[in-house]
This record gives structure tokens, sequence and C-alpha cells, in this order.
């Protein structure tokens, strides 16, 4: 036996754990059998912290039904206060990719909490006799309901960070909204001219489609919160005490904040994997939404002369290294390919939901670890997004005002006044001289310079109803 | 000019056009431009019954509006009432997979219903002056507000039947789970024996999965039920009388029977694909879980001598042209197909959703044919697992009793008497000998039989609680 | 018994057949089992010819090997020459997506073959005792080797089919390339003016690209070449003749006049889907490249007035109901879409590949009902690109020169002669100034008028060498 | 100014960078620009070592040019040859998802690589007026050729990494094939019991999967060795020596030991991700068959008494927190889940090659981190199955025996014997008594004892042919 180094024993036979390691034998095991992504579960701070949330819900429901002694008890609890509040992160070890459906996170846990309830009462770590990582720490559990309750309220603690970002991400678009509420510009369907409407419409549409994202996460959070604690290995409940159900619930929703509930049926919420698959849709359909909001700035932006020139976003970081004072939309593009990798991540989660069999998910590992990543990414890339860019874009009012007014679209306008005959035949006048429409249609002696200043004002052009009006819920 | 056509006239020019169709122009340059998929949107009875909806509600608010002449009012709303009855589904001939973001799809109604209206007030085919495809069906509309709006209705009207075959197949499962409510077998995790319970547990979480699918389908369809009528071009409204978008959507929802609502914000609504991405998500949702179902179903069926031999599925087919008496799960299998064709589109759904430029999302022709597809392959899947093969499985019941007393999962059931080393080891003897826990247990003197006898009865075995106990809601 | 119908046997019980049917109990079965797409595999010419094909090699094989009478063969021979003539193909009514991976097709074929063999030799229908679809036409052979050959020569032959297309649209690139060799235009890099080149080079590279996917295509069609005729039931050969499956591969190569090989391990041959996952991927590198050429031609299309407006697509229809005289880029609209579709697919491929069990995947009939379909739409999407768009596109030659000579992006070309610094000091003024490069380049008077016309001449400014030229393979 | 710092200057202003980094300003700007993942491009030590690499190659030919010094040139080249030995890794800062197509990865190059060749000749760092991170460093290139080059000679590097272990797993999976060559067992097709085969065959097919997508992977590494450098911005060249494209990609294959050859076409080249496409559905191909393998060991391993009980995977680790004596496939497990991630990554890099515009993908960041990841994690995930889990596997041959000789699928074997009604007969027989074939056959009188044991000897019944022995190609 090596120096610093403990013996600990599991049904594979013995094995050096280091001295001062907190964690045990069944993670040392771990470590060995997945070294996968080279990182660890401690990126996952909000996933180790509600591990430990659902470790001192158990110890406590358990003290209180007369399960676990209160020494033991409030020596695992404080353990968990203590790994909560963001110490010993370092102690948790396991690839976040790994087999066993979560067991070796869920044995992680177990050995750092007991290690560290052994220490608090002045035992030596390995003492296991004492506290036992599984007769103790795990009392009354299974990896099969800690560790997807502990991963669905990792999420739910993501996700609400994601939503914090987004709504700010909405606040900035609207800001610039309201500054471009009078920038008259050329609505596109198909990438051609189509009618007029305010460079404001178009950042208003932006930040409703976010608020209605935002919308979606709050109800794929609910899902989120349904809990099979005292399913145990299946959810049959086996060997475990009538009331614990219940009561480690409610204890995990004081503990967490958050409304956990118990599943409707414990074998089912054992087994399916609904909640994940629904929450990597409603982030894909984020994604999906960001990512065509940013191909817009970054098109919009394009130039700056042989381009759209319709905004400018700041410059952030030289362009080029052969290409002087070019400068790229490089934020808007990082935000792409953060949604094309939240679109990959729910297709890995897609097809891990789908590879389930009979009473569990063994891959549940890979789900955690593909939202995780999701929700942390998102949230960086609607940062960097409303911190770097949105609020300094500006507009080219001239070059906007200019192409509203040569654009034959304003033809459609007219088309109430003078038919679709009379239109289609000015539209291709403009087309072929490159004329402004209004003073074409002058000429027509069909409408008067002043009925043309009337229907070609802005706000008749762009809006007349309520409907029409930006609403964005708060 | 060919005999038995008639001449129309586009942007383009002169076309002939069959004399006895009621399509014109617009159709026929769509069918020879868009010959993709050798089908037409006929296939989609709900789409065409939508479309003729959307037209009469806008025949009926432009007349109330006091915009569109009664007598033509009247005939538009008669041939939308017929072709919503079905007639005329020969008619809709263009591809549904198409350029132009749906214009095809709205040229293709609106000459259809012109020609139709024409012939009913006494006019030949073609005579436009009088009903005119655009002046007057299309009168206050756009495609980009029709199209996304008949889509949505008709996604509605379908997700209503598939949500009517979900229920019959959870009713399947539920009463299979009834039937099978005695029967005591082995759980599984990770394919490994883990802990008793009935195969009416079993049966009873496929149907709580169904019907918590059920749900997600319910809210979805909500979100398809925002209408963008009246919002024209852009969303802007440009040509469009005040009071129209209110009314056109409250005749809509009088004559489609659901509760359309105006969008909050018609420029955002007229771009956004969120809805159609949530629906495919929830859609993915149900195939993932369908799928996970049915390899259930396959696994426990494995046989007859060789494999799990649990269950029996009835025999529909002969299984083999070389090997005789083989019977093999092929209604499962067809489903599993399904739902990975409806996970293949829903990757379609995304992207056409992600490519969407401005303001208007070209795309929707292949969302709509995309998610059409996946309803209606759905619903066929449901319809034969639920009456060809659910209802005729049978249980092995004695090869189930015997796999539970014959396994260590038992030993589980008595580590709260014995202690885990106890039950370790007595685990070890019985893999070692093949012999019964029960019998190795009795053995020891740590129980009596009569204690083993209680320990060991199937309801102690498989579930203390009323959690654990089947909710299906109806 | 219902008059015109005749009654046929298997193992599930006796079953009425259309007394005209040449298909038998086994087909009726699976239409009723598998009612799923609403088509059937008739869609797929070449799938019905290939099968044909596998059917006539086996009775070929059969017949030389002493093991089929020549009298049966000869009639079975001769039903299957008629088959891939394009006879009966109304006869092959089983849905493509069934379960029993591909049994039903197989019997379908089978039936159809043997009736129409009786019927050649002067024998009714379901006379099975002189001619039987599995003891005579399916003699030999088992579904988990004719389907999976069946399906790999159909995907050749449409393979070779898209080859040909995605050949005439390279050509049709390289003909507008040699028209806009002399155009010149600014080159952009993440949709920023970068550096001039020529509309031909632009043009070029589509070509170049297209070229170098039918590369692939060819490369992904040897894999699909290799057969496991012969392995029967699961690749051991079980029941076969030893000199069989050199026997019928090599009749098979003749008939299909495709270079058909053993494959070298049967039972891997069986079970293996790698190479459907490689044309699936290869057919989705190609619709990536397509989508991405066509979303350039949408965007370098784009306005008439408010958009880049450097090339014009041909109009082949008219845009909008509503906007007179707008045109929309409605081809290269309709092939994004396809490509969405074809991406999708891979999907579906790809999830069925991955759910393959032991010695077979049971899912082959949607892997091919994917990727036919992929293919028949990829070449459709070819064909209205080449036909309807790429040699009507015409270029705003004025408009391009006039972007280069006022673009900043000119002042790369500086950059060796006057230095980084004072290049950037003058792309600044350019920008601020809107003047355009060249003049405030003399004004510095560190270059004459006659150094930069000779600097910016255009063969400077859009390649030097030979690798820049544009090189297609033929 | 803090200490501690040193100013450095780009377009957007002056900027602290730490005194004592090598990388500059544009590092410092990236870093806070793009913080999304929490990791940096040294994670992938291959990409660093090939911008090194194309660094070297460049400085090199631009030094036989004469258009770099032969002192700062040897300064360079000397830093570059320390990169590629494994120094500075930590300077490598920048995160691997990033805006700007890679400028901020090629910027972090040239400025870490001025700084080591100014500290080499005795400069400190910042002191660009001798060597000049774009002057000197980038000379001649651009991040549009020197980013993706680098990244496909890292591709390389990976893939040639993840061959060899895949060659290694194929081998372990041949040793085991060897060793179970007369272990008897049924094959299955459709999870039911079809024919005989032997477990070594079982094993053998999966070497052989291996095999062949080790051919496909050498294919995709030959794409990826076309190398655009000397295209520079746009592949035009602009500003390039017409000799130095030539020269540097042989310098660059002389460095890397890898045949890099200059594209045909380097505009194409510079925008097209067909070779990265192609790479990516390679990898999906392995992905989904090592996870069709696991799903296989995972399935026949399950048990141990209620399952298939075909082999035993060794164990590595404990399977439950609640279940004494569990042992979970977790190996497998792991594997499977990186097949999943592998997948999911396919559709990131699907997504971001198909969003280039124009000349250039801005998105090729995102695409090496996804195919980075993959490589890294398929070989990890080949590592851990090759060592931990293959060659421990053992089989229960007498389990597997019994299954063959109570198994009807036996039957099939007789039908050239006694035909396929007899054959039937006897197998409903079997199934109703659960008496094996052979006793009942031999009481039909048809075949005496020795007949059926001929007919029945494991040789006969697995195979008959060449083409059925297992042919592993080295």
């Amino acid at each position: 036996m090596a120096r610093n180094t403990r013996i600990e024993h599991d049904l594979v036979g013995d094995k050096e754990v280091p001295a001062d390691a907190y964690y045990g034998v069944h993670t040392v095991r771990a470590v060995e059998n997945f070294a996968i992504t080279g990182s660890t579960i401690s990126q996952f701070p909000e996933l180790i912290v509600s591990l430990a949330a659902v470790k001192q819900a158990a110890a406590t429901a358990n003290r209180d039904l007369g399960l676990l002694p209160q020494d033991l008890a409030g020596a695992i609890i404080a353990a968990c206060e203590e790994i909560r509040g963001g110490r010993l992160a370092d102690q948790f070890v396991v690839d976040p990719v790994q087999g066993g459906a979560g067991t070796s996170t869920n044995m992680n846990a177990n050995e750092v909490i007991a290690n560290r309830a052994l220490e608090i009462i002045g035992h030596p770590r390995g003492h296991y006799e004492v506290i036992h990582p599984l007769d103790h720490v795990n009392l009354g559990q299974s990896t099969n309901d800690v560790y997807p309750t502990a991963v669905r309220l990792a999420l739910v603690a993501s996700l609400r960070l994601l939503d914090d970002r987004l709504g700010k991400l909405a606040a900035a678009f609207t800001a610039k909204a309201a500054e471009f509420s009078g920038v008259l510009k050329m609505g596109r369907t198909q990438l051609q001219d189509a009618v007029p409407m305010t460079l404001g419409q178009e950042f208003t549409a932006y930040a409703v489609m976010i608020e209605e994202d935002r919308q979606r996460l709050t109800e794929a959070a609910a899902l989120l919160l349904e809990s099979n604690l005292g399913g145990t290995a299946i959810g049959t409940g086996i060997n475990g005490h009538p009331r614990y159900a219940e009561l480690v619930c409610a204890r995990l929703a004081e503990i967490s904040g958050e409304p956990v509930q118990p599943a409707d049926n414990f074998i089912e919420a054992t087994q399916d994997c609904g909640a994940f698959v629904q929450l990597s849709g409603v982030l894909k359909r984020v994604a999906v939404k960001l990512s065509k909001t940013c191909n817009d700035l970054r098109l919009t932006s394009s130039g700056p002369t042989a381009g759209l020139g319709e905004i400018n976003l700041p410059p952030v970081q030289a362009g080029s290294s052969i290409m002087p004072g070019k400068v790229n939309p490089v934020i808007p593009e990082v935000v792409n390919q953060v949604a094309f990798e939240v679109i990959g991540n729910d297709l890995t989660v897609t097809m891990a939901a789908e590879a389930g069999q009979l009473q569990l998910n063994a891959f549940e590992p890979v789900i955690a670890y593909s939202l995780l990543r999701s929700l942390a990414h998102l949230r960086a890339a609607c940062d960097t997004l409303t911190t770097r860019c949105i609020p300094g874009i500006t507009a080219n009012r001239d070059h906007l005002h200019d192409s509203v007014h040569r654009s034959i679209g304003l033809v459609t306008a007219l088309t109430p006044h003078i038919g679709y005959a009379a239109s289609t035949s000015l539209a291709r006048q403009a087309l072929a001289t490159g004329r402004p429409i209004k003073d074409l249609a002058a000429e027509t002696g069909m409408l008067t310079i002043a009925q043309l200043d009337t229907i070609l004002r802005p706000e008749h052009l762009t809006g007349h109803s309520a409907q029409a009006a930006a609403k964005v819920s708060p």
C-alpha cells in the first residue's frame, strides 16, 4: 500500500484511495472506468448543489421518521449545507458522461458527504462503520430516484438563470426598438422588397419572440419539478417507509425553494424522460429563434459598401489579419454557433431518451450533460449578445429612408386607390427607370401630390391598428 | 391554342389551362415549377378544409365590412362550404413542397374558389372580371397571413385526431394493465434483474406516459390557435381595414369550431415559427416514448425459447419465408419506424424554422408537409398498435412467476431484515447454485419460513404506497 | 366467401384475396397491418425492378444448380422480365413503411411473380402447388438477403440518376461562369466586403462543389454493391447450396448491369447498415451544399432596390397576391426545402440503423423509404434548378462594377505598396466620406494614377496563379 | 495602467495585456467576447500543434521566397518548434467556440509565436516593430486559409489515433471470436429465435464492422488533406507570391508528415465544408455501429436470472446503492452515450456547414469544436471498451447449448429433408410441449437418429461455405 492512501473495499475488491480524498472507492473506480470527456461533474455547480439538497432532504426526512439517529443526521445535514455553499466542489471528480445511470455521481456524493460528516463529528475518513455512504447517506434512496431528481433541480436552477438573461436580452431589444421607432425601412419577404415598416417594429418583434420563449421555458420547468424520490429502484418503493416520499419531497421544496411535487406514478416517473425531451425541445426552440435573429443582424449590418448597410454593429475586435479596417459581426456569429450546438445536443437527448429500456433509462447522464451545457452556453451567448452587441447598434437612417422611397414596394400602398393593374404598370416603370414611385404616380394624374403625401405617410404605411403595435409582455 | 384549354395570364405571360380545371394560371405554373414529391396537397384533407375555412371567414368579414358585394360573397362562401364538405379535392394539385412561402397553395385555393363561385352564379370559368381570385377571393389577405393560419388550423385538426387515437391506445394499455394486475415479474434496470413488480404496473406506466403526452399536445394546440390574419404582407396590416383582423378571427373561430385568437404582435407572428417548432418537439416526444414502449414490447416478447418470453404478441402475419413457424413483432416494429420518421421530420422542421429571414419564413411549406405527415403517420401507427397488437397480448404467467422466485433480486427485500452484508452473501450463493433466495434464506435461520412468506408477499414486494398505484388521467 | 375473391391460407388462417389480384394472402395481411403512409412501394419503380432482378437471378442460379425445374424457372424468369419492363407495377401494394424487416415486400414480389408465372404457363392464380411463392420463387432465399440486396440495387439505380442530374447542374453553373468570367464583384467573408473577385469565379465554385459531391456519390455506390445473397436467414447460409452465393451474384450483375459483389462476411453483411448510413451521409452532404448555394443565389438576387441586387433570377411565377410586380426566388427556395427534408431523412436513417439488434436490422424498410425519397426529391430539385433557374440568371454588371470601385475592400490590394497603417487610414477616410479608395490613394501622392491603374486591374485583383483558376472535373 | 501589464493597441483602441503573457491584444479581446464554454483551445493539443506547423511552414516558405529575413524566420520557426513540442500550451486561451471564423485562434497563435520569437532573439514582449504578429508571423496568410488548414491537420491527427484504437478494439473482438469459435448459440432476427450460429461468428461480425469503418475513416482523411494555403482572404490569392501556395504546402507536408496537397480550386476550397461534413458522417457511422454493438452486449449479458444470460461482462464497479450484488453493463452504457453525443455533434456540424455564406463559412470554429470532441470521446470510449470490457467477457456455454437444442429454430434445418409443411407441424408441437425438435423429428420416423445427428451437427448448422467464414482485414 502506497503512503498517503487508504484502502476501501467494494464488490470488485480492495482499492487504494488518496488519504485526503473525501470521495471513496466507488468514485475511484468510476474515474478509471469513465475517462471520456476530460472534465468532471464539478463543471456544473448547480448539479452539485442539487445533489446535496436531495441528500439533505433525505437525511432530514429519515431523521424525522426515526430511521436515522439525530447525531448522524446532523452531521450529514451539516456536510450537505457546506457543499450547497460551494465547498468541496473539487471532490466531485467523476466524468459527467458515465455508464450506470448516474450511480457514480450518486456514489461520489454519498462518499464525499459521509467523509465530511465523519470529519465534522471527529472521525477519520473511511470509518464507514460510523457513517456509511450507503447505509446512512443513501438511506431509503436509490440512484434511480436521487440522480434524476438532482438533475431536474439542477436544470431548473440553470433554466432560471437563462430565463433571467433572456429577459435582459429582450429588454435590450425593446430599448433599441424605442430608439428606432421612427426609422422607416423596407420590410422584406423572401429577401425581396415587400412593404415599409419601421426599424423599431423589426426590433420589437425580436423582443416579443424572446418573451414568448420565456413562457415556454417556465412551462418546461414545471414538468421538471415532479420528483420520484421514494420510488427507490424502479418506482415500487421497495424497502421504503410509507411516509418517506411525501416527507422528502416537502423537505426538498423547502431546501431548494422550488415547488417540487411527488410524481403521480412513481414507476412511470422513474423510467420516463419526457420532461427532459420537452425541455430540450424548448431549448431548441430558443436556439432556433436566437439564430434567426442573429442571422438577421448579420444580414442587415452587411457592408459597409457592398451590403445592405441598414444597421451597424459595434466593433468589438479587429476582423481580419489581412484586410485593414475590416470589422465582422463576431458576436452574432458566436450566438449562431451556440444555437447549432444546442440543436445538436437536442438530438443527443432525443436518442438517449429513446434508448431507455423497461424500468429505467440508463442514459440520463448524457442527457444531463447535454442539457446543462446547452443551458450554460445559451446563457453565455445571451450575455455577450446583450452586453457587447445590441446596445451599441446604430442605424443608417438616411440610407434606410432612401431605400424606402426608391423602392417599388411603395406601390402596394397605392393599390386600393388606383387598382392592381395601374399599380403593376407603375412598378414596372419604376424598376426600369430607377425613378421613385411617388414621382411616377404623380405624373399619371390619378393622384395629387397631396394625396400621395397622405397615402405615403410612414404611420399609414407601417400599421393601422392596435394589433400591429408592439406588445411585449414584461 | 389547343382545344379543351383556356388562356389565362400572369406576370410571366399567357398560359394554357385545361378548360375544365377549377384552378388557373398560377396553379399551372406552380405544378410545373415544383414537381418534387410526386404528390399534391390534396393528400392532406385537413389543409384543404382549413384553407376553405380561412377564405370563407375572410369573405364573410369583407362582406360585413361592406368591402365585398353580397352576391359575390355569397357565391364565394358557397364554394368554400362545398370544399369544406370534401368536394373539389382533386383540384388542389400543387406539390406540398413548394417555393414561395405557400403562395402557390394560396393561389390554388383562390383560383378553385373563384371558378367554383363563378359556376355557382352561372358564369364560365376564367371570367375573373366577375369574381377574381385575387381581387375578391383573396381580398384583404396575403399568402403570408392566409397560409400560416390555414396550416395552423390543419395541424390542430390533425392533432385532435392524434389525441383521440392516443387516448384509445392508453385505454388499451390500461385494460391490459387491469388484466395483468396480479402477474408478478422481475423489474429490470439497465437490463439487469432489479426488484419485483407486476406486469400490470408495467403496462400502467405505458398508459400514464401516453396520457402525459396528450397534455403536452393540448398545450401545443393552444399556441397554434394564434392567427396573424389581417397582418397581410409582413404584419403591418398595410391596405387592411382597421376592423378586419378582429372580425375575420371571430368568423374563423365560428367556422372552424376552434378558439382562434388574434396574435398580440402581427409582425412577430408573421415571421415566427415558434409554434411549429414547439409542436414538432412535442411530436418528437410522443415518438420517443412510443418507440421506447415498442422496444419494450419487442424485448419482453422475445423468444419463443431463447428470449425473455414474458409476453406474447398476437401473430398478425407469417414472419419468415424460410423459417417455418416464425412470428415476428411486426406491429411494434412499424411503430418504431414511424417514430424514427417523426424524429427526422422534427429536424426538417427545425432547419426550416431556423432559415427564416427578416419578416417571413419562406420555408413554411416543408414545415407543414413534415408536421402533417408526422401527425398522420403517428395516428396510423397508434391505430395499428391499438387494434392489432395490444388487446391480443398474453402473459406467460408461470414463466414470469418462476423468474421472480429464481431471481437474486428478491434479496433486496431481505436487506432491511438481515442487513446488506448477509444479503450480499445470499445473492452470491444463489447465483452460484441456482437455488432460490427463499430456500437459502430459510437455511440461515435468520428468518422463519413464515417471516419469509410475509416479506416476499407480492403486495409487499411491488409497492407500499398510494403514490405507486396507477393513476391514469381520463 | 364473397364473389370475385379466392381463398388463400397462411399461419394466421384463411383469407380472402381479390380473384384478379396477382398478389396473395401475405400481401393482403401486410396491407391491413401497415396502413401507414397511404402509399405503396410502387412509388419506387427502381425498387420493383430491383426486386424482380434479384428474383430472376435467383431463379436462374437455382435452375443452373438443378434445384428448380427448367419449365418453372422459365416461367418465373419471364414474369420477372415483365416486371422489370414496368408491367404489374400496380400489384406492388404494400406500404413502404412496414414491420417485418421487408418480409412483406419480399412476399408481395414472391406472390406477384408466382401468379404471373402460373398465368404464363396456363394455370389459374393461386395454384401454388404448381408454382409456389415460397418453395419456388423464394427458393434458397430469405427476406434477409433478398430485401437488402434489392434495396441496395434500387438505391444505386436512383443514385445514378441523381449523379446525372448533378452533372447537368454543374454544367449549367459552368456555362454561367463562362458568361460571367469578366464580371468583377466584391467577394465577401462573414457578409462583410472582403476583396474583389469575378462573378465567374463565384459560379465556378458552385460547379466545383457539385463535381466533388458526384465523386462521393460514386464511392457510396461501390459500398452498396456488396450483396449478402446466399446468406439466407442470418448469413450462415443455412439450407443453401454451396455454389449458390457466387452464382446468384454473378447472374445479378449481368441482369442489373451493376458490378454486384458477394460480401466478405455474410453474417456481418446481413446485420450491417453501414452502407446505408454512408450513402445517407453523402446525400446530406449534397443537400448541405445545394442549400448553401441556393442561399447564396437568394441573397445575391435580393432586391430589386433594397437588396444586394447583384444578379437576377428568371421570374417563373407571380410572387405575391398582394404586392404587384413582386417576384420571388421560388426555385432556390424549393431546393432549400428539399435539402432540409434530406437532412431530416438522414436522421431517420441514423436512428433506424442504430436500432438494429443482433443478427438483423428490422428497420430497413424505413431506411429504404427515406433514402429512396431523398434521392428522388434531390433529383427533382436539381432538375428544376437546372432547367428553370440557372440558365436564365442575369448579372447587374454596372451595379457590381460600382460596388467594387466604391468598396474599401480595394485597400487590401494597396497594402503591399503603402503598408498596413496607411491602408487602414485610407479605409477610414473612404468609409467616412464615401469617396473611392483610388481617388483618395492618388491624393496621398504615395502612388501615381498609372500605378494605381496597374494595381487595381481586375486580373491582378482576382487571382494570380494557376491554383486560383477554375478547374472543374468533367 | 495596472502594474504587471503592458499596453497593446488594435482598431478598437488600447488594451492592457498581462505583462508576462505571450498572447496579446487580439487574444484578450477574444477572451472577453467569447466566454462561452468555459474552456480553451488548449484542450485540443493536436490543434495547437497543427497551428504551429502551419505557421512554421509559412515562415519557411516566406524565407525561401526572400519575403521574410533569415533571422526573423529563424526565431519564428524556433518558436513554432517549441509549441509543436508541447510548450506554451497554456497561452492558447481563446474559447474554441468563437465568432470571426477562427480569426481569434489565428491571432492567438500569431501573438504567442511573435512574443516567443521576440524572446528568443532577446527582445521584450510586445516589441512588434521587430517581429509583428501580423506583418511577420501571419505574412502571406489569412485566417481563412490558416485556420481551416490547421483544423484539417488536427482532425487528421486525431483521426489517426481513433483509427489505432478501433484497430485494437477489432483485435479484441477477434480474439474473443477465436475463443468462442466452438460455442453454439441461437441466432436471432427481430429478437425472435432464428437459426443457430456460433458465438465466435457473432463476435467476428463486430470485428468486421469495425474494420470496415476504419477504411471509411482513411478515405475521409484523404479529403481533409487538401489545403487552401495561399488563397488568402477568399481564395483569389490576393497579395500572395505566385510560388507561395505550392511551396508552403510542400513544407507543411514535410513538417506534419501527412501528404497535404493544394486544393484544385482555392475559391471553392475556402468556402467549402464538404470534407468536414464527410468526416462527420463517417464518425456518425462509427458511432451508430459501436452503439449497436454495445446494445447487443448489454442485451446478451442481461440477467443474471431473468435475462438472456448468454455472456457475462466483467464487473468493473458496484452496480447499485440499494440492490446487493447487482452488476451493470456500465462500460457499454458509456459507449452508447458517447455515440449519442457524436450523432448530436454531427447535426451541429451539418447546421454550421449549411449556414456558410458566399466566400466563407464563418462557423468553422463550432465545426472544429464538435469534430475534435467527437474524435476524442470516441477514442476514449474505444479505450475503455477495449481494456475494461471485451477481454473479460465469458460465455455461459451450457445455457447457450441448451437454448439451441430446445429451440424450434432447429426445424429450419430439417426443411430440405422433410418439407416446409412437416417442419411447420414439428415447430408447433415443439412450442406446445417444450420438447426438443430432434426428439419429435425422430418420432415421426421420417428421419433416423443418425440422420438427425448429421443434419444437426454444428458445422452444418452454422455455415457451409467460404463466404460465411470470418474474414477480418488486418
